[in-house]
């Protein structure tokens, strides 16, 4: 190893330690120096979209996949700004997300020149620093040569810790800084370790207790068990306490749903029938890595009392109502598992606690005729393979696919909690990159509304840029459903252009015999079309990118999409009156 | 009129006195009660684009051609996060935005409820507000309704007074609030005025003097004489003092480039021949409106002394070095005008002073083979017809069309200080708008790279699903050339995807047979190919939208660029070699 390394290559390696091998981005004149940098290393892969912001939505989605925080490089001000939406979104669903932005050359920024990207004379150059205050964790501004590397280091750890994104500030001039690459040989810290090691053993020892004296115990494993790196931690549970387990509509495919111990997914009053009140009526839940939002609790009705409850969040963990503040709960899961695992003799009294098993129910058994919400969700999930990566657009796919089967190791991509339409078609991208750095054995599924995908649709385009082959399932509503079915069902504010012509999209954006890039594009109107185009065994493959539209009534709406309409308009109803009454 | 009005036809009533009869934006959850109160008023109407990037550079666009800030709504955090590049590059360029943010209802976050959009357990609602602060003049959040009505006066009478962005937060309950409608027959206070009269008074008589006085005067008209409102006055100006007159790269087309007045386009050392020798000569420089920037002050090199100047700018005058803090130039520019109109005999010696014309080059006649930078805007600076809008993309047509001779009455509009890839493709789509409005009787014309459009692309939809026809040049080179002359122009970073067939561009989004929508798409490699295009007829008459795809060599760069970047490199060794020997 050389004596020096440049600070830009020091940043990528330290990227690259943490398993990415592509980092995706925007060029602009504030950061090709530090791409230079990039370019120089064999391990680590540049992957440009078409804007920032879908640049913003790949990378979220290639981290979910990967597991692990992931890199995106803008430019100053146009660049950083145009990817907000997209990094405040890592940072309500935890991501992970090393946001890398070029800037002006120190020298400039001291002389607070009015170069392109500023906005008025004099201006302080840290202007838009300030602005992604309230979307990450922590940041660095790299001036002082003296502290970079220690810098990277920690706001580095500090995403891997907390699963927020978190800032790079580059000044133009620094990316070929010279550091010690001595440093490098000192792996970054990346284990979450609670500090207090007593407080952990007496959650460790609380939840083990409870485990053994619960009558009818249960494990809810919410989505940020998964972001947080303890998906297998809560699947060794499930198998070794055989307690039955929930997903919520964010933590989808958690464990393995065609466990004989995954119970359904548990999405207070918006659950399928039976799931709330075996859960609900639970003396022990296990809650991992919760998010108590509004969609993933069924507009606020989840009904599971604290003093059944052990919360093992991110950030605090409570045992039956006592909280423990800054807590993580990685650590802690880990070791009751260990516990578990060590003297699982001891745990066998579990094995006897007998309880029934919930089936789904089969909502729609259509063989014919047009394409309804109740019908093509759960059609979806029987379509899917083990492997498979699956992405749910926020709209009525966000709102179907729980009502879907899984079969095991899916990889499900959806943003129900932040909610931003068009996210999918920039994840997507991301998730094809991992999936083929991971050597995933299935396809990838993006499930998309036609109002969502003309919010980011370019990135199609990237799909066929760099040979990736998802299935692309359009959800040709006529407009907003999502929208509707809250506000102004035949307000035109809801419609989209319809002039759109799905199928030849692949086409325009370069799958065409010219380019030799192949593709497919189908158009479904009833359910037997639909059922020709899933049965079609080319289509299973997968060997092209395809594109399969199904047209749908724009005023027609997933069973859960309408009744979280209604649960809330009843409780703000309520809540009104209560606060007339108080007036 | 009633008594009453709800708040948001208030505020609606209000956008709509600017002279706004379009708003544009996204529909959300949370603006959509909001949308509702719009959709009762016959006289504003809404447009809804495909994203809120897109939606804010529309707005922009609108607004510059209107000459009146125009207004943006978006919903909460998604929206306005994604709109937050667009409105920034307002800022900057003084474009004049009313960005009207739909919130949850007031007792949703007072109770800060976990909903979808927010980021956190327990989070403060208005933690976005705070994100806008440094690319926003003023803003409100209509919480309090006594106050509500002369909030949002007092607002938007800052938007046009600085015309600088301004938010208006709306939580959702707020939409329907009773509002004492008599307020509305008082108008808002729009007139600039400067509070200190002898001041005044004091820039006026010192130019007026300065005026019969200088012996080689000049008038260098920048973008915010545009921007805010100044450009008749400044062409009064021009033609009663008979100065010869200047515009920037910024500015271009401010006063009739056909006038006999009409100078040059000024940009320091990256200028015509003779421009800057003779604008920099001149012993009295009216400068009104000015931004010197670096691409519109040839990297820094605009060389025109304090002492032989009189800068007129929005937020300070200054005559001969005496600097007069927070005067607007506009009320000093109007009564500079009036008194020369005044008393035009006793003015009638400056007809006297004699100047040369400068001649623009001609820089490449070809009639055949390749189409080059050096060729391809000038002549589409012949192709132009009084009354057309023209938008040149950040990139090689921003910097190319400065060669470019304009007929009278063009609008022109670029970006060059914000300069944010795909802005004129959102642009253009508010240019559509305004121009329609305003009966105008040219063509809108859009001149974007193909890397640009990537960025943007999807508004190509809204064009046609709205019965624009613009004319779209799409400058296919290849990647992102500006980048290529900036650094690294081998390297793949600057490369976008070549895939994209811009010839059926129109037909994905909706110009097809089966639509009824015209269309018509060209492909030009060579001039010859491109001049039948130009002198085609039909193609002139734009009477449906069309597309010219111009291919051109990737590292075939405008002079100005290069220039530019030339001077930059060469500045920053000389102040790398100043530190470095000061160390």
């Amino acid at each position: 190893m050389a004596a020096t390394i440049s600070m830009g290559q020091y940043l990528f390696k330290r990227v690259a330690e943490l398993g990415n091998e592509h980092v995706f981005g925007v060029p602009g004149d504030f950061n090709l120096a530090l791409l230079d940098e990039l370019f120089k290393m064999p391990e680590l892969k540049w992957l440009g979209t078409c804007n920032e912001l879908n640049a913003a939505y790949a990378t979220d989605g290639y981290a979910r996949i990967k597991g692990m925080p992931a890199a995106l490089v803008t430019t100053y001000a146009v660049g950083e700004l145009s990817a907000m939406n997209g990094v405040a979104g890592a940072y309500a669903e935890h991501a992970g997300m090393i946001h890398i932005v070029g800037m002006p050359a120190r020298i400039v920024q001291k002389a607070r020149l009015m170069l392109h990207h500023t906005m008025e004379p004099g201006m302080d150059h840290e202007i838009y620093v300030g602005m992604a205050a309230p979307i990450r964790k922590t940041f660095t501004v790299l001036k002082d040569e003296k502290t970079m590397a220690q810098e990277i280091d920690r706001v580095i750890q500090e995403a891997v810790w907390s699963r927020l994104p978190v800032y790079i500030y580059v000044p133009l001039d620094v990316a070929g800084v010279q550091l010690d690459a001595k440093r490098l040989e000192t792996p970054l810290k990346i284990e979450v370790t609670n500090p207090n090691k007593e407080v952990e053993d007496e959650i460790v020892k609380a939840t083990l207790d409870s485990i053994k004296t619960a009558s009818s115990p249960a494990i809810l494993a919410d989505v940020l068990t998964i972001r947080h790196g303890g998906k297998k931690f809560a699947e060794k549970l499930m198998n070794l306490t055989k307690f039955p387990t929930y997903s919520t509509p964010l933590s989808k495919g958690v464990v393995d749903e065609t466990s004989p111990y995954f119970n359904g997914l548990y999405n207070g009053e918006v659950s399928f029938d039976g799931v709330a009140s075996a859960i609900e009526s639970s003396d022990l839940v296990i809650d991992i890595g919760p998010v108590h939002s509004d969609s993933n609790t069924g507009g606020f009705t989840r009904n599971i009392t604290d003093d059944h409850t052990i919360i093992l969040a991110h950030n605090y963990c409570q045992v039956r109502g006592k909280k423990y503040e800054g807590v993580h709960f990685l650590p802690v899961l880990k070791r009751i598992v260990e516990e578990l695992e060590k003297d699982a003799a001891k745990y066998d009294v579990l094995n006897k606690k007998t309880w029934k098993k919930l089936e789904p129910p089969l909502l729609n058994d259509s063989t014919s005729g047009p394409i309804a919400q109740s019908f093509i969700w759960q059609r979806i999930g029987r379509f899917l393979k083990p492997g498979d990566i699956v992405l749910a657009e926020s709209g009525t796919a966000q709102f179907g696919m729980p009502d879907s089967p899984f079969p095991e190791n899916i990889g499900y991509i959806t943003q129900t909690f932040w909610s931003s339409i068009g996210y999918t078609v920039g994840a997507c991208l991301g998730a094809c990159v991992a999936a083929k750095e991971l050597k995933r054995p299935g396809r990838v599924v993006l499930l998309v509304g036609e109002g969502s995908l003309q919010m980011t649709v370019q990135e199609i385009g990237s799909y066929i840029r760099f040979g990736f082959k998802p299935i692309i399932f359009v959800i040709n509503n006529n407009g907003y459903s999502i929208e509707r079915a809250i506000n102004g069902p035949e307000q035109t504010y809801n419609d989209v252009s319809m002039l759109w012509d799905h199928q030849k999209m692949l086409e325009f954006f370069g799958a065409r015999k010219e380019t030799g890039i192949a593709s497919k594009s189908f158009a479904c109107k009833t359910v037997e079309e639909l059922e020709a185009v899933l049965n079609d065994e080319a289509f299973n493959r997968a060997d092209y990118i395809q594109v399969c539209e199904v047209f749908m009534d724009r005023l027609d709406y997933p069973w859960r999409l309408y009744t979280q309409v209604n649960v809330t308009r009843a409780k703000n109803a309520k809540a009104a009156a209560a606060l007339k009454a108080a007036q």
